[in-house]
């Protein structure tokens, strides 16, 4: 997608080992037009897959999830890092590794917004090794609902997530595709 | 507004000490048309103030500022309870005690997406003691911004928040009034 590439050339910042800093428009800094321009453009890539819910993970998936569920018409559940006081005792958790914080965080959802039968539409920010994807997946299985699809704003196609997700046989999109980021350049892809 | 008062009747939960269970549309599972119809309101009220940014607290203030944002056409800034290893040492932090999570919290800002002169707005779900409000509001003025206006989805009129932004003499907006929460119950204003 064109005005987010645009954008992560313009803002983004290649802060080394693989980290790329859109801080200014994602995950500190939102800008809402952008956002909702992602949104229009998953929501065309993923009208045709049926889906009832939309799950993505806090913080930074919220705003590419919000902006997918206005087009769509969907709820949108996000995976909860920390039980909050309001949350039944009986929950799906999974564990999940993160990439940027170099531990192992929770996903947490409540058996009350994810059941059998929704058909779930998976959306976050990134795609690096995939393990949040894998992970927001594993809780829809618990939850008994079904995948139907995935996307993430911005995929690192160098790190694994892509042959992660691929396991699953299940539509994944990304609306910008990054090959390379050394020497601290960011590569697109086409 | 009655759309959320609606909501708030048929799928809010009095749990009891006050807190008020919206898990359903606002604060686990989201609402997006409800959010977008809340953001509009907020744009409406607040729209004379000629505010350049709007601020807010993750997690769940994301959603309304972030709707707020699309209908303002301003860029959201949500503070941060971790500081990401994206943002630089150099940051504005405040602390601020959580009501629902029962210890003090950090709020932190990064110096690049807040400065002197920017006219903030503040938009959060819930106003309770207004400590987070008021950690926001410090940390604006530690940038060198000037607070022209806060708004809350849901106020709970019996915790002393509105007496605490009164203090800061600048229009303070919510869509919702709880006056009280005895016996299980959730009553409105008016």
């Amino acid at each position: 997608m064109n005005a987010l590439k645009r954008r992560i050339l313009a803002d983004g910042k290649n802060l080394g080992n693989g980290i790329l800093k859109v801080d200014g428009f994602i995950n500190h800094q939102v800008d809402p037009q952008l956002m909702d321009a992602c949104g229009r453009e998953f929501a065309a890539r993923f009208a045709h897959l049926g889906a009832t819910k939309i799950l993505t993970a806090e913080i930074s998936g919220i705003a590419p999830a919000l902006t997918t569920g206005q087009h769509l018409g969907l709820p949108v559940v996000y995976a909860r890092k920390q039980k909050p006081i309001t949350m039944p005792n009986e929950i799906f958790l999974t564990l999940t590794p993160s990439h940027t914080k170099g531990r192992t965080v929770e996903l947490i959802v409540s058996p009350e917004y994810l059941g059998a039968g929704e058909r779930v539409l998976i959306i976050d920010d990134f795609l690096a090794s995939g393990q949040t994807m894998l992970g927001l997946v594993r809780l829809a299985q618990a939850a008994g609902a079904r995948v139907v699809g995935a996307g993430a704003l911005i995929e690192k196609s160098f790190e694994g997530g892509r042959e992660a997700v691929a396991a699953l046989q299940i539509p994944f999109e990304s609306l910008v595709i990054i090959t390379g980021m050394s020497d601290g350049q960011i590569i697109f892809a086409d």
